[in-house]
């Protein structure tokens, strides 16, 4: 593995599941595996989860680590070729990231969606760029359109809570005061529909029992079929969570898809209509005694109630944790193909 | 101990020296204790001396080692329930601080207090949330209304220049160009108190000898009796000073007790009033050769002189050096009990 | 050593090529040299390439690392003595230092000039304070005079690109939208002069082949010659640049010598006339077929151009990456001598 930014970068999600489940009985198995190796992470953008997860993980394995902000105001990267660098850009990027590069052996990047071009943040420009051009392994700490180390914490975190049939997982959208990026829902829907093409969760007594996966949401806030690959759309958020064995709630903004092309990035309804979407027990009680889970951080009162996320279903901490465990297990499948 | 907020969660302060002058020995004789552990440093507030010798104590004991700097602007807290969060809280402490605890084994806790709200402040509602919330060992890196890191520094410091005689400690209120929270003179007057009643320090021979604790300021920095539980007052500068063999200088703001209450947080007198109080050499002269102690950092020209914190009896920089035997003590405590 | 801020603190050139040398085969092989030390790194201004490459050498040796930002707004340290402290300086550094010291083995400085007052900025003065108040082996890590691990790396750089001849070596200015600090120009003056005087780079037979070393400037920018030792200035670009081996373009401020003593750290000429000083293919076919070399970040289009920072001879990107080498030779001289 030489990147991890999709579900198919990682292979065999049995045996990540697998790998998974021994590093939660021993995070320290692997512990020399690591060592004089270093991981870099770099910030573009705020980080506290997956900041201290990765973190740790690195440490689990006995790296060493070494943390980069890059306040994007402090340091533009020049991007263009043939350009007089004489205004607010003091570095052009096939300079800094070969640079950052030659000091580590596996590097980080976080770099959230400008939603403002959409083809700009769809081609996933700086991550491609640190892929092209660091000459080593480069991993999504959640970039322009997806995060990779939350979707595969979230399938972790379903294998273990599985059920005795195969689980009805529904992806919500819900409202949020300002426009998010797709890059969550993305990855969830990406990490779902593949893991029910593998025939994930197992039951257990083994058997292959898949994922039946439906995504909600209001009209125009339709996700890019490169990640949701047919996933079954339901406009009508009850029809949608009736028997959902799982309610994994996100905000995000228009994906710009069709006829909402333009509207890309923006939010699309007044705060009223937005206000129906948000997760509360009327909602729950149409489910299946679903698990609420959500990739935090979480605004109460808009995306969910206190009482559904404070609810013993409820699934938002054990899915943090478990961040540990998905950055743990990709750092590993770096470090063993060294 | 599960919390390090108070003096007495160190229990035998006796046995607690002792450990810090092994360290004192040796730093490095329990560098295995805490591999594999690791210790999240999370700050609200700056800092310079309890980053760095926090950092070192965790070293000294083979931990790795997470710091996450909270800018309050940039990622504050909803702390009630029953709101809805579309402004600018991003996060509620309810999933934040149980997400923090997943990913470490300790969590030291810098935030100071406000000033503004006495009940919020001495509920030290911050710190408490850790401890309710994080599921691991909480301890204090200065917080509302404590800083027993410096304290425990203190302590052992004044136990390393022991006189033949009982000791007079004098704590004195000091002028200063900000309002500045009572933590430090709290803890200080906690642990003194406390460190009298165990007999500490002891005499060269081994006897207990206790110490002779004095606070002078001016009338209206009355420190909340929690804190120094009977301990004398003086508020004739020149009275506290005579005899004494240590002399703790330190700015505080009006700690609100009785008929100023209503003045929490605020500094009571003008300018020149204020201005006397500057432990100067002609202040110096009343003492016993008095060391001079301060937690540092310092404003010369308020506090002290340049010559009195220059002296040859000055502890200031030997006190800050403590600082990493303290922190070292009190996490060898946590990991001991692991 | 116990300071390392010009080339005379490492001694032998020869020998520290070699160590250099022999860390690029095993940057591991003295992996426990550095165990249950601590490296303190200050930067009082920003880094990326210092601060990974520094970071990366001490995990190569073992080292633990603590790395401090200071932001000069938020920390201002009082440097007076006299001085009553009611202004916005929290701190002396009378008191900062020792204690920064206190907590660690080795410090790292990294404060550059400010451009208004020479004598101050030459005097190296904050570097001066940490080495005497630390108490600690102190090295550069840029500061208002010197970068030393840069010119270290750039003679590392050079040994390993060696000619068959004599090199003629050629540090150019180069145009910058900004007035900056002379400290590279000055430590790369320093090292080429010395490594010549030294004998170094050794031919392939181990012969001792020197440097023929060349400076080029507009009139105004001649170097302090406290560094460039009688160096040759060449005023014509194109004369220096005929038969170069390694062209170094940096831009630099006025350094204020001699009748431009009142226009120290100002830009001399209009932008006009500055272009043409940009490093491009007309400028490199003056020379022999010579490698470009450039510390970086550099501003594309102002000190080079596309063409010639991309070409197969551009050495910036290994130049940048012995930056790790250099740094670990320095900390390896720091811990073999305690």
């Amino acid at each position: 593995m030489k990147s991890f930014l999709n579900v198919q970068d990682l292979g065999d999600l049995k045996a990540a599941l697998a790998e998974a489940a021994e590093l939660k009985a021993n995070r320290f198995k692997y512990d020399t595996l690591g060592k004089n190796k270093t991981l870099l992470m770099v910030f573009f953008n705020n980080s506290l989860r997956t900041r201290l997860s990765t973190q740790k993980a690195a440490m689990n394995l006995g790296m060493n680590v070494i943390v980069l902000d890059v306040n994007a105001g402090a340091w533009k990267l020049e991007t263009e070729r043939g350009v007089v660098m004489d205004g607010d850009k003091s570095e052009h990027l096939l300079e800094a990231i070969p640079v950052m590069g030659s000091y580590c052996d596996i590097v980080g990047i976080r770099s959230f969606a400008g939603l403002s071009d959409r083809d700009y943040d769809y081609a996933e420009t700086v991550y491609h760029q640190f892929e092209k051009y660091s000459g080593k392994p480069v991993f999504a700490m959640e970039t322009a359109t997806v995060h990779p180390l939350q979707a595969f914490a979230d399938l972790i975190t379903i294998a273990e809570h599985k059920r005795p049939h195969r689980p009805k997982v529904v992806l919500t959208w819900a409202p949020h005061p300002k426009s998010l990026p797709q890059a969550v829902p993305n990855s969830f829907a990406q990490w779902m529909v593949e893991a029910d093409r593998q025939g994930l969760p197992l039951a257990l007594d083994g058997a292959e029992q898949g994922i039946d996966f439906v995504i909600t949401h209001p009209e125009g806030y339709e996700l890019d079929p490169a990640f949701t690959r047919g996933a079954r759309i339901e406009y009508d958020q009850q029809k949608a969570f009736e028997g959902a064995d799982f309610v994994y709630a996100k905000n995000w903004s228009c994906p710009g898809i069709g006829r909402y092309a333009k509207d890309y990035g923006r939010i699309l309804h007044d705060y009223h209509t937005m206000m129906q979407w948000t997760v509360d027990a009327r909602h729950m009680a149409w489910t299946n005694d679903a698990h609420f889970m959500h990739c935090l951080p979480v605004r109460r009162g808009m995306i969910v109630t206190d009482d559904v996320i404070e609810s013993p279903t409820s699934l938002v901490i054990p899915e943090a944790a478990n961040r540990e465990l998905s950055a743990t297990v990709v750092l590993k499948h770096f470090l063993q193909e060294m």
